[in-house]
Formats: structure tokens, C-alpha cells, sequence
């Protein structure tokens, strides 16, 4: 089956997930994210890759942070950004979102980074984009449901990449909601695709779900096992909506069996290293003495994750 | 009397309404959007007309659709482009709205692009500026009220010219609720300028204004009538408020009575095209068959809306 | 102690508060300012010295008028600006106000403008990225409670030097609800610093605040007393919610006591100007004729604004 992420000369046409994306890919936008890191530390950080080209936010459900990521991403490479929260707009009006989007194409629109609570809503934009021969048009997945949410777990192998340089001997623990998190699995299909031997997820039962082992997880519900020599954490961050639902007793009950204090972290490899998506929820993820600690490495995955869709933004463009 | 959208040397000072403009300047408008059309073309979409000149977006209404046509055409003319959404501010601080004006023409604002449910709002501010000496700030009607949109009208009339070459022996209908369209009214006022010989009015009884014939309208209430043998077919957008509202008993009913058919459709010119502002109602105004078959540029339509308000920006700024 | 606004050379860190800041410093800021008013007169309004350079506007409470004017300022020194409405944001999802602030400075922000309902918040800010070595980032406190709005203050000071070049010889009355007002406090602060001889404060009782005198401040009750012979009178807004509150009967007796009418400005110097920080309640605070007569300089204190926003980020980019 042709890969709806690759144009017929195998370059990157869209981004909607790390699922079946060829490792070649990913090494070249990590080595080309790392061209980017130094610009960011420039006095002009600016380079003129995407000058005249329009970038458009469609945010259809609202997440400040990660459009601010993109927003900058994008005028780092000296595009127009557009923002566009869709939720306020057409759709209100009852236009249908493939209406929508063949009106911003109209408009000459390069690429669409898209979030939407919805999961594969990327993939039916770029599907129809193709359909219709609007190949100018590049779709970048900026979060879809629980679905996937690549350019995330790119930066995350960005990271482990920079602190561990190889991917071949690793053991890497995701923890907490699994079951919820297009994070985790873009980081699963990033790391399998990697190379890295083990990775393990680590959670209460009611929020891992099924099909882990099938993609080669070990699973653990028990935090002090599943922490055991590992390399690399990744802390997921816990919604609000799930301490208050049925899932789960208490954000206190869930401290206790998951958080990761320094006492569990003692439990991995010394030169382990602590990741995590934000905003982190410190007291109920993660002990403020392991976010603010040596090992942590939180605020890199930030600056790397601006270098990180620089580049994949700039590999679309010149697709 | 004067015509407050020039100023003494001819030129288009402030873009208020088709009304009154003469055909040259309307010319003058569809031959410089001609030049911008390639331009959106181009890999590098911008050119430097308005580099350093600042453009404030003043929303008193909400429209995502139209202020981002806007803020397009802005910075492809690479002008700063500052978004207000002004219900939310200011006015709510209790200022009045000719002080919220003088503030911003007192940041050395360059233009005006406005959007008010009031009609005549545009005209108040652009009367105001001249009023009181402040000839720098042009003023450009993105729509007020029921009384005009004359970039949309503009546009309209770059799309006609497109396809059909010649005004001058034109039968064109304007569907729906002409009532409460301001799109409807600057499309009148262009196509009678640019001398179309035949413009026709199509809608029930219930919105349709008083005066059409004064304007040198034809008015039918039966659709099937309307259409026998018009080059342009331009559609309105049904209101979902008219719908459940006293004038029209459902949208199916509407559907059934004015709703565009491929059946209907094959009464005009068998090269009649088909026009609609956006966004659509598929299904009530107009059949998804027609809106998504050969002979519809609506599509086109948005794409010649950006070159058509990069000329119009670009003529007030050198005038 | 040493002062958190300057860095080691001395130079501008941060602008958080006019209290303490030097005069050598003040006055460098106006005559850069001084430098910039003609920019805005230019053809092309843009100088590339913040070129690459990102500023986030962090507007904690909502501001359009004050976001605008960094806004502008900011696009004028051709820096890339990301707006940040942050309470609708991360905060909503429980993280720390210095968590946000850590993550945006690891995308490498160069500026945070920060507006904030509660005192002190912009100097916490600071503080932090001190603390934590990141020494890149610039702050401006665009507004902070009741404590300070630094700009405004020095946009008054430039204002006031521009119509009476000097200040040792002046008499200058604020009016109005001083207690509330982080505008005032500023201008005290900065009046007194640069050698003005007599500051009065006008008011009803209940809008004085304790300690004016200590300030170096005259206090007045009677308006007509308070106005003899002043050079400068310094409008303040009166908050709506003051009017309906229990600190004053009705805004029509606030008018009677402290509106500024054309009689009452008669018993100040006939050259006396009139300023006010807008927006302007016309009838409450102000009578129409004196805010649209020939010795307003309201609209100046705008332009000027924009000009001084321009030399506070320029020098604090350079720093």
C-alpha cells in the first residue's frame, strides 16, 4: 500500500504520523533538526527557507502551546503564519471541513498544521488535498485525538538522541496514561522504528490499553519494576477530566503508585534521563524535585522541539 | 457632490462601496489584480508594495473567513498586519468609536480594514479622517450591514471578467436572499457600472428588497424563469437565522423552490458558470452536484479575492 | 541593593518599575525615544535592529489597546511577535506561572511584555530568570495591579518634556482615582526623578491614596484649588467599576467635583496641556471640549507611546 505521508519521489509530502514512517525519514529530520538548533542561538534567528510561503494554524481544538511552537517554527524560517481557531468560525456557520479546506487551499495556503480532537481528521485533509491534485499543499499533524502526534515524538527521539547518541542498546519506560496519549504513541512507533531493543509502559491497568505487546511493549503496573536500569522516562502528563472520573482514586493515590519521586528514580540507570511532554502536574506526575533536578531534561526537549518542526516544516516545503 | 472615496487628484482614497465608483477606477482595480494573480503563483508570494505600512484589521463583527482573505493579501504586499477584534475591547471600556480611531491613526496607522454590523460605519470613520486632517489613514469596507462588501463585489466582477471576457452582453441572476445582502447589493452596483445589460433579481417575495427595478433590475420569483438563459448564475448564501425565522418556512421548502439543481441549472447558457460567496449551505441554497461540478468557480472566486484586495490595498496605499 | 532592572554595566535589564530607576536611565530612553518619532513619519516605517529577535506579549489580563501599541512597536523594530493570552491557556491547565515562563524561554524568547492583575508579577518573572541564569530574556512590565506601568509613565514623561522642554520649573496635577491607579504611581516616580518641583494629587478622599505626602506629592480634595497655576494636568481614567461601587455616589457627582471642564481649566496656566492615559470617559472624567480642545495632547501622548515601546525594547535587545 503507498504511504499517504511519502510523495512518489519518496520525499515527505505530509506528516500525520510516525506509524510505518521509513527510518531513513526520521534520521534526516533529526540530523536536519540539528542544523536549526544553532540558528536558534544566533543573534538573527532567522533563515529565509520558507520567505512568501503561508502557513496556516488550523486549530480546531485550542492548545496555545503547541501553535505558539509552530507559530515561531515558522517565523524562524521567515514564513507568513496565519493562525486560524476554526472552532469560532466556518464550522460554526455549518461549512463542512473539507469546504474549509479547499478554500484555504484557494488562497494559495503552502501548508496546514492541523490539531483536532478528532483522530485521522489530518489524514482525511491530506487524503482529500491528494484526491483533488492540490499536491502544493503540505499537512502537518499538530495532535489528532488520541491518535498520533509526530512532531512530539519526534522531538522526543530528538532528545534521546542528543543524550544517549544510540538507540540500539537502550531500555525506555513511558509512564502513566497510555490509554489517552497520542504522545505515547508516537514515541512507541518512534522508538521501535529506532531500533531501540526495549521499551516498556508503565501504568495503572484501567490506563494502558490493549495491543501493547503486539507492539512490542513490556508492560508494567508496578512503577518500582518497570523503572528497573532503565535509560530513558518518559512521564506522561495526567488530564485533570481522568482524576476526576472513574479511571482513577485520587491524584493523590495515583502520586503514591506513579509519581516519580527521586526515590523511584534512583531506581534506573544513574544517567538516566527524565522527559516530559508539558505542562506538567508536579505533585501528581512528577515530585518537583525530580522536575527541577540534574537528570531532567524537560526544558531541552522544548528548545529541540522549535529546531524539530523547523525541520520538518522546511523538508515539506521542499517537497 | 463630492465622492468621499476620492481624493482631489482622482485617486481611490477609501474603498466604501461600488456604488458611485467610476467604471475606470473598477478597471483601474481588476487590471491591478490581474498583475497579483501571478504573483500568487510564484515560490516567493510576496511583493514589497507596502513593506513597513501597518494595516489594522478592526472586526466590530466576527469573521475569520474574510479577515484572513485580508490579512493574506496583507502580508503578501508585506505590509504589518494588526488584528483587533474590537467588540471585545475598547468599545466594551465604554470609548466611543470615533476616539478608538483617532487612538489607532494616532500609531501611525496606514489602514483601515473594517468590518461592522452597522451600515454606514466604514463611511463614518473614512468622513471622519478627512475631517480632521488625517488623509494618511485610507479606509476599506470589509463589509457593513445589509449595504456593502464591495471587495467581495469586486471580486465577483474580476471572476465574470475571467470567464466570460465581455460585460456588455451578459444576462446575469443573483439568487436567493437579496434582502439581507450586502454582497448582492455591490454585485448590482459593479455589474450595472460595467454595463451588463441584463440583471436579474431571484428570490421569494419575502426577501426581497423594495427599489430593485429602480436599479435597473429584473425581478422574478420563479427560479425556473429566473435562470432561462443567463450567462452568470451568482447564488447567496441562505442565513440559518432567515431559516427559522417568520420569512421562510424550512430550508427543504427553500431548497425545493430556490434551491440550485443540475436540473435548474441546465435552463441558462449551457457555459453559464456558477459564483457563491461562501460558505456554503449545501443542500438548502445550492446542490452539491452543482457546487462541486464543471461549471462552478467558487473556488476560483476565493483565489481572485486575494489578488483583487492586494490591488485594492496596494492602490490606496500609493494614492 | 542592588537594583534589578540594571545588569552588571548598568545597563537596562528589565523595565518593571520607574521607582528607582535612574535619571541618566529615563533620559536615555526619551532621547531614544526622540529618535524613533520620526521612524514612524517614514515611508517605510521599519528599522531591523530587534530583526529575528522573538517577543512574546504575555497579556495575564486582557489589554487589546496596550498589546496593540507593543505590538506595533515591536513589528517597527521588525521583531517576530507571539501574542499570548495566557489566562485562557496553560495556567487553565494547572501550570505554574514560572513553569510557562521556563518553557517559553526555552524557545528562546528574547522579550516577555507581561500584563498582569496582580503586583509584583512582572518582578517575580525577572527575578526568576535571574536566579535560573537566563540572562537572555528581557522583561517589560506593560502594566502589573496597582502597582506600576512603567511605559506609560515614560510616554508621559516624553510627552511633558516635548511641550515644556524642562521640568524644573513645573507645577503638575493628577486627577482623578489615584488609589487605583498604577498609571499615577508611575508618573510620580517619574516626575519626582526628574526634577519637577511640585506634584499635586487631586481627588476625593476615598481615591487617595496613604503616603502621597512621603512620596513628595501635594495632596488636594478641591479641584479648583488643586488646578491654580499648574503647567501639566494628568488626567486618570475613572474605572467603571468605581462608579457603581461605594466609593463614589454617581458618576454625574464625580463629574461635578473632578470632571475637567473648560472653567476649571482656565485656572491653570493658560499654556497648561492635558493629558490622559485613555480610553477616555467623556462626561465622567473629562468634558468633550477640553478633550478635543487646543490644549489636549492626548492623541501626541499615543504617537509618543509607540515611539518610547520602540526604545525601551531596543535598548533592553541590546543590553
Amino acid at each position: 500500500m503507498h504511504n499517504p505521508q511519502l510523495n512518489r519521489h519518496g520525499e515527505l509530502q505530509h506528516l500525520l504520523t510516525l506509524e510505518g514512517l521509513p527510518k531513513a525519514i526520521i534520521n534526516r529530520i533529526l540530523d536536519t533538526a540539528a542544523s536549526f538548533v544553532s540558528v536558534s542561538d544566533r543573534e538573527v534567528k532567522k533563515v529565509p527557507l520558507m520567505r512568501g510561503k503561508s502557513v496556516f494554524n488550523l486549530f480546531f481544538e485550542n492548545s496555545t502551546r503547541t501553535r505558539t511552537t509552530f507559530e515561531i517554527a515558522s517565523k524562524r524560517l521567515s514564513a507568513d503564519v496565519i493562525n486560524l481557531n476554526i472552532s469560532a468560525s466556518s464550522t460554526a456557520k455549518g461549512e463542512s471541513l473539507l469546504d474549509t479546506i479547499d478554500n484555504l487551499a484557494a488562497m494559495h495556503a503552502d501548508m496546514f498544521v492541523v490539531r483536532h480532537a478528532q483522530s485521522g481528521a489530518p489524514y482525511l485533509i491530506a487524503r482529500h488535498l491528494t484526491a483533488t491534485g492540490q499536491d502544493h499543499v503540505h499537512v502537518v499533524n499538530a495532535g489528532d485525538g488520541r491518535h498520533a502526534h509526530p512532531t512530539q515524538g519526534l522531538l522526543d527521539m530528538y532528545t534521546i538522541r542528543h543524550y544517549k547518541k544510540d538507540f540500539s542498546n537502550l531500555t525506555v519506560a513511558i509512564v502513566g496514561d497510555i490509554l489517552h496519549s497520542r504522545v505515547a504513541r508516537s514515541d512507541i512507533h518512534g522508538l521501535t522504528t529506532l531500533g531501540v531493543p526495549e521499551v516498556r509502559a508503565i501504568g495503572p491497568r484501567t490506563l494502558l490499553p490493549g495491543g501493547l505487546e503486539q507492539m512490542g511493549v513490556r508492560v508494567f503496573t508496578d512503577m518500582n519494576e518497570g523503572l528497573k536500569d532503565v535509560d530513558v522516562i518518559i512521564m506522561l502528563r495526567l488530564q485533570n477530566e481522568r482524576m476526576t472520573g472513574a479511571l482513577l482514586p485520587s491524584a493523590q493515590e495515583y502520586f503514591k503508585s506513579y509519581g516519580l519521586t527521586p526515590e523511584r528514580l534512583a531506581l534506573a540507570q544513574p544517567d538516566a534521563i527524565v522527559m516530559h511532554p508539558g505542562p506538567m502536574n508536579r505533585g501528581v506526575e512528577i515530585d518537583s524535585a525530580v522536575a527541577d533536578g540534574a537528570q531532567a531534561v524537560i526544558l531541552p526537549q522544548v528548545t529541540f522541539g522549535i529546531a524539530v518542526r523547523m525541520a520538518v516544516m522546511s523538508m515539506l516545503a521542499a517537497a
